[in-house]
């Protein structure tokens, strides 16, 4: 006999609900300065020995038994025969999520732009895809392959010429369908190193390893706190923080299927947070009901509880405005829209990583192979930051080619600026190019 | 009489160029553990204690006499007044600045966009502007009125509904021409406050400061360390290095505006950098020539030698192919093409903040008034990061909407990605939407 779930309940009519929201959403990553001392010494270490440190790193910390770098390399061709190796059935899902994901990705595709002023002179941007990319992999239980998919495809359809991938291999250990995965997105090399020293490797580059643009991809405290270091010397992409769902419904879906959505979030890890919102209280009993009903039978159940319990949450509002109010105060990674008409609401939603409309729309679906990326901004950030994107692999050169009359005419603005700002140099530079 | 300047001559056919061109590049900022613990202490401060602090640090620190928090605000009137005090040139050169920013950037503003497939499944992306943004100006020497426009006019057009400046006021001074671009741009609100408190006022609110979703702008260590630690709680533009230029020149350009246009990077300061690439060994003579003539009638002469001789360079190659290759190895923050068909190269360039293409543009015209954003990528951070533009005020919620037809073969495809990484509850919601 199982005791049932004890779920916070909250109502947005409580004159405390503000705080107490605060409070359910407070999330504070913290790098201890001892983590922080290790992943700097680390660092150093790479940096200075490269290869020769970065298998010591490896023996140590990975337990494997590898005795030269080389042994720590894979080619496409072992990436391949991992593809062959797994089951028809994955390698057709692998293939189809891939090409979702790919389809659309090549819409956010930017392209240069310039345009013409009446006295010749051109202005715009020209854009370009990162030379190389260095994409982190996790390794044993937390390797998934559809990241490996949603972290390459944005870089290879950016038309990033090298995609380097690391993945490390506790004990040896390799998972096959992260490297069919790898095959299927089209990663260049792989490397079976992790940590700290992986991350440092890509950055500085090592005899081995070549030294990429930009990392992405998710890791653990170590990984996180390195890429926070090396940010700078390249790009990185965001620190995430525990994944979360907010599922607004207004109580006419099956209350198993919110159930399961908010499993679906919960099974992650115990941090992870799932939160229902609805307008009716009687729908709000039925969910957990459904929820008492369905825990027994998942296979993570203890971690379910432990999320739910520990940072879950059903609201009541007064009604679908409200709803909306809380969605935007909670600015949530995942945004399931659970409703009859959910592009009604579209435009009074501001912030949120990703927007799963309807009663069919699944989180799931969309962590997958809806398309979309399913590495989105956590902890609030979607106020001011966007999925994954070929964006991230694109950058921007600003173009600027005066005519000689346009020179002339800026160059009287740009001079009165300059000497108001007592730079000199730049204002006879400006007044150089201005005609007489 | 003045020494001849000491500038370092490479050439791109020694053998140990590559080595001695990193060695020139090398720059690596370091927030030291002092720097750290007081910024630390000080955004706890704010955090805590909110405006009380925040009065206190500014007393402190930028010795000024106010004595509530309400001394520290300037209202829309205040800056209006600004604008209404400066002369009829300069108010006409931001006037005109503005205008020229503000069209240039309308152009980069991004669009929602939809794709909807055969079973009626929609995806796509919805795009939206920052609710509210920080603006950090620095005060005394460095308060440069054409960062306040090049900030705040593409937050405007991106649609962000307020735009909060900060600016120091060390013992009391005010430039009243920072507080007329701060008009010209559209910004909401001054608070005369600055350092690492103004800062973690932005990023957490005080009872008087409003919580911002981005903070951006230049500032001293400080405020660079303060940006680093409340990254993730807000999101921060980049953290800039000294800024550079590379002038790419076919000797065909007059020397005076060549040296002049080093200068006018190296007049920033000392730690500024100038580099010249051309192949034509006597005109880098003749540059050389020019920067001796016209160093000494330079009002910054002091700061425009130390840089160049510190950090600056004349550079002999072979032919432009290298000169490119050369470019794209040091991904400057300004290229300026100073040659007779600058639009031949422009394939090959792959890393540059802004190209100033031909003879007429110099880097000072770009600076104040062509258009382009003049915060760019430094330390050759342009091999993976753009120009500030509109697009960092906006930011994107992936849109999905499957049809009930749609959900039901996505599902099939999740529910096998989902059971190959052990993810049940993943699996199970997908499954529920699979019609039979």
């Amino acid at each position: 006999m199982t005791a049932p779930i004890a779920l916070r309940r909250l109502n947005a009519a409580d004159p405390d609900f503000a705080r107490h929201l605060d409070h359910l959403l407070s999330w504070e990553s913290v790098s201890d300065d001892a983590v922080n001392q290790r992943v700097l010494e680390i660092i150093q270490g790479i940096r200075s020995r490269g290869d020769a440190a970065l298998l010591e790193y490896t023996q140590r910390f990975d337990g494997v038994t590898a005795t030269s770098m080389a042994e720590l390399i894979l080619p496409r061709a072992r990436l391949e025969q991992a593809f062959g190796r797994i089951p028809e059935a994955q390698r057709q899902a692998l293939a189809v999520s891939a090409e979702r994901i790919r389809l659309y990705h090549e819409r956010q595709k930017q392209s240069s732009w310039t345009y013409t002023e009446a006295d010749g002179t051109v202005l715009g941007q020209q854009v370009t895809p990162l030379d190389r990319a260095g994409l982190y992999v996790p390794g044993g239980k937390a390797a998934y392959p559809s990241s490996v998919l949603m972290n390459a495809i944005p870089a290879k359809v950016a038309g990033v010429a090298e995609v380097v991938m690391v993945v490390p291999t506790p004990r040896g250990e390799l998972n096959e369908l992260v490297l069919a995965a790898a095959y299927v997105a089209g990663v260049d090399r792989v490397f079976t190193v992790g940590g700290a020293q992986a991350v440092a490797a890509l950055a500085y580059g090592t005899e081995s390893v070549p030294q990429v643009d930009k990392i992405v991809g998710p890791g653990n405290i170590y990984v996180a706190t390195a890429k926070r270091h090396v940010f700078g010397q390249v790009g990185i992409d965001m620190i995430a923080g525990p994944s979360e769902i907010l599922v607004v419904c207004d109580g006419q879906t099956n209350p198993d299927w919110i159930a399961m959505d908010l499993f679906s979030q919960a099974e992650h890890d115990e941090d992870a947070q799932s939160i229902l919102v609805c307008p009716d209280a009687a729908f709000l009993d039925a969910v957990e009901a459904s929820i008492n009903k369905l825990l027994p039978t998942m296979e993570r159940a203890p971690i379910i509880r432990a999320s739910l319990e520990g940072r879950g949450a059903l609201v009541q509002v007064s009604d679908m405005n409200q709803a909306m109010t809380v969605a935007n105060r909670i600015a949530p990674e995942h945004l399931e829209l659970s409703v009859a008409d959910p592009q009604q609401w579209l435009p009074q939603i501001r912030h949120a990583g990703a927007i799963f409309m309807g009663r069919y729309t699944a989180e799931a679906l969309g962590d997958y192979c809806a398309g979309p990326n399913h590495v989105l901004p956590t902890s609030g950030t979607a106020r001011f930051s966007s999925p994954l994107g070929v964006y991230d692999f694109q950058k921007r050169s600003s173009l600027i080619f005066c005519s000689a009359e346009g020179a002339s005419e800026l160059g009287k603005t740009a001079s009165v600026m300059a000497r108001g700002e007592s730079l000199t140099a730049h204002a006879r530079s400006a007044e150089y190019r201005i005609q007489d």
